[in-house]
């Protein structure tokens, strides 16, 4: 068969059908948006094309008999909009590090080493209505890692609950951070059956020096964040709920977060709606994101949008930031 | 029938022999150069090794149905010679952004959101004949422009007429640049009709502070570029011409650029010839540049080539700068 | 057959199965290691996960006709632990440039021109059974260059005989480095007949400058490198050796390395082992690196392996430098 196989590649005209690599995939995603920005502080609204998350990469696996599978990923932000304002040609790569590992996976799960997304962060699921745009959980302070020097471990126990766990070495030798195995280490138990998901989730960081793990989104160091995740399905229309707080180091302020999410089907098509607050425990800060946008389904693979954020910091009773963004968005995955 | 390829698949050993997303293509050039340089500066002849313009990318298209398509392009460019002489292992990353866009294309045209060349620039057609080398029209002071933030419009009208329009926001909030939608645009209309090619191009640049897209290539400020390109084909032979006007911000002079190509088919081999130049208004500067060629077409994806470049820029009647390369190059598209 | 093929492609129900240029490979390696590491300078123990030298790259070649080919490859080193200790989600791109270039192949060998690996580098064969981990002949001071601006040309005269040469232009202008074609050049001759392998390998460095070229891994400026390997298979055994000469510039000293390898098939796996030394003629330092270690061949293409490394420099009777690795490793080949 195989000798008849070729045959036909060669009949078709092309030099070497496979010559790619048959276990290489070159997956990613094209997202921008055209829209108005108003920051709020004095300047007028600002027309501003950006890019929301793009990102290439490269992923495959091998089938190593016994049940075992190698598995990797590398994975980059990409930034057709790098460099800033009005930048001619030339300038930065716009690229960075994402995801990047070499794994194992077996009965006992998968093991994976590299750069990596905290359980923690894996644990939000499909909470997110408005991910990495303006209206993402990061914007409110929320721990939402990606960390070097990652050994994690993920598991499917039952059909239901999966498990991950990720270790994190300071690498610090003891001076600027901690020099064990485990110096910051980020858990999650996620529980999915029928319209039902729910996962909590824990990280305790290395706050021995400068690993710059425990610097929270609010300005605050904090020794851990833990983190409830709530989603449910009825019918077209899923509800979202999530809980976080954050100890922050001695004498230093605790950290709370919260958000509802909501998405409604209508055919391809998607209404979506987002509240998140953060807070600062002692009346120190309190910001305030809400987004309101409208999905078109133009395929699985691609999605144009509209999008309305507008977010608030106060402190005390004093705005210290403000944000409006409205704009239009197309995605592409491929 | 998918069954049956699928089991013809396996038994030629392939693992999974299309894992490899179906509509990414990877793509590329690889152009180096082994020639003579003298810049004429009291130094001596210099042998130099270099990187023209090489690339690579990844691109592809989903078809939405409706007549509608999702397009996208992510391409970077390489250089294996980066580092500047002599650099031992490590060096730079070598890359830098291209043309990188999400769009959109249908009965209505097709509309790119992203890094994007210009029309104007876009509108040059194959007046090159020695594109990205020493004897590139961007050696004159030609605006060739490549930017972020462009809203490109791109649309094919009748068999004969392409129109193209990008607006660029300044992203600049009204203080360093302009906060619009359209602060910088640039337009082309494009006529091809048998073996006659004609375009008019226009650039207005958003001059309201440091957008650095009016930075012309001679060190002028210029608020906007005219740019006729006209090409035809008699029998083997192509002649090109190409007249561009820079006005200069209000207090500095304006540019003129003009330039001759020719191109004499002679089987798969190439002679090629072209001459430009660039003239500051008020007797500043005048630069002129010279190139000829032979191109041997290896195959339609492989060119070796000789190539001779002469270029000085005169200041009234003092000479600046000088220039002079000889060498040999290879072009493999992939 | 070409219709018939297409028409098993599309039932198959992709889009468009061969988008994928034919010609480009992804190809690459991901290699993470986890281990304790301790540098002895008065620090404890150190847990760390590191990247060794993971790899991305894009290769292909184009049938010419006449019995030549186009080839070309686009190398990248990766990253999946850079920024250093506890780096937090964006960081530096992790990026660097390895073998780049265009080449052409015929029956008089092969042309490539770009950033390659010099000849010397390519003589080691299989000598290293700990290559780009702590047990690396680099580690030692060993000349293992990758430079820019190659001019390689590479040969098999006959079934046992094959001959490089590097020509590496200075591109310096007379004024900091050389300014000829060949400032700097490698130049190796390998033969390989059965269990047998020999190859004798030498540099000359453009001296004339800040070329970096000449700078050897022990702080010495050198003027030239010998080098000469030797492995030998005995049954699944396999033994390396390998000894250096650098002789360093007017003025200063010369060095000379040693090594050998051993290798042990089990199998699927390997027991290995490596000892190096590297010293300054006069006395000034000595570095000595060994090497032990046992490979898991989960595959053709993923390996694990555990390898404890140490490490001792000394300056006459002064220990200067230490270094004790000890720690499992995975690596994935795609």
């Amino acid at each position: 068969m195989k000798k008849r196989f070729l045959a036909i590649a060669i009949a078709s005209g092309l030099a070497s059908p496979f010559a790619a690599n048959a276990d290489a995939t070159v997956y990613g995603i094209v997202h921008m948006t055209v829209g108005m920005v108003d920051t709020g502080t004095g300047g007028t609204d600002n027309w501003q094309v950006d890019s929301v998350a793009s990102r290439l990469g490269f992923k495959g696996s091998e089938d190593l008999g016994n049940g075992m599978t190698a598995t990797y990923k590398l994975e980059y932000g990409v930034d057709p909009d790098a460099g800033g304002p009005g930048q001619v040609s030339g300038g930065t790569t716009g690229l960075s590090r994402r995801n990047q590992y070499v794994g194992l996976k077996g009965g006992f799960g998968e093991v994976r080493v590299g750069r990596h997304d905290t359980p923690l962060k894996m644990s939000q699921g499909k909470f997110g209505q408005f991910n990495d745009t303006r209206g993402d959980i990061r914007n409110v302070g929320a721990a939402d890692l990606r960390v070097d020097n990652a050994i994690a471990y993920i598991n499917k126990f039952t059909d239901e609950f999966t498990f991950a766990i990720a270790l994190v070495p300071g690498e610090g030798d003891g001076v600027t951070a901690g020099d064990g195995p485990a110096d910051t280490i980020s858990a999650a138990g996620m529980y999915a059956s029928g319209p039902l998901y729910v996962a909590l989730a824990m990280d305790t960081y290395d706050d021995t020096g400068n690993s710059g793990l425990n610097a929270s989104g609010m300005g605050v160091l904090v020794d851990s964040t833990t983190r409830l995740t709530v989603t449910y399905k009825m019918g077209k229309m899923q509800f979202g709920f999530l809980m976080e707080n954050q100890t922050g180091i001695t004498g230093q302020p605790d950290l709370d977060g919260m958000g509802f999410s909501f998405g409604m089907g209508m055919g391809k098509n998607k209404a979506k709606f987002q509240y998140l607050t953060g807070e600062i425990d002692n009346n120190g800060g309190d910001t305030t994101n809400l987004s309101v946008g409208y999905d078109w389904g133009l395929s699985k693979r691609t999605t144009a949008y509209v999008q309305y954020t507008t977010s608030e910091t106060e402190v005390g009773s004093t705005t210290t930031a403000e944000m409006d963004f409205m704009g239009v968005g197309l995605k592409h995955k491929f």
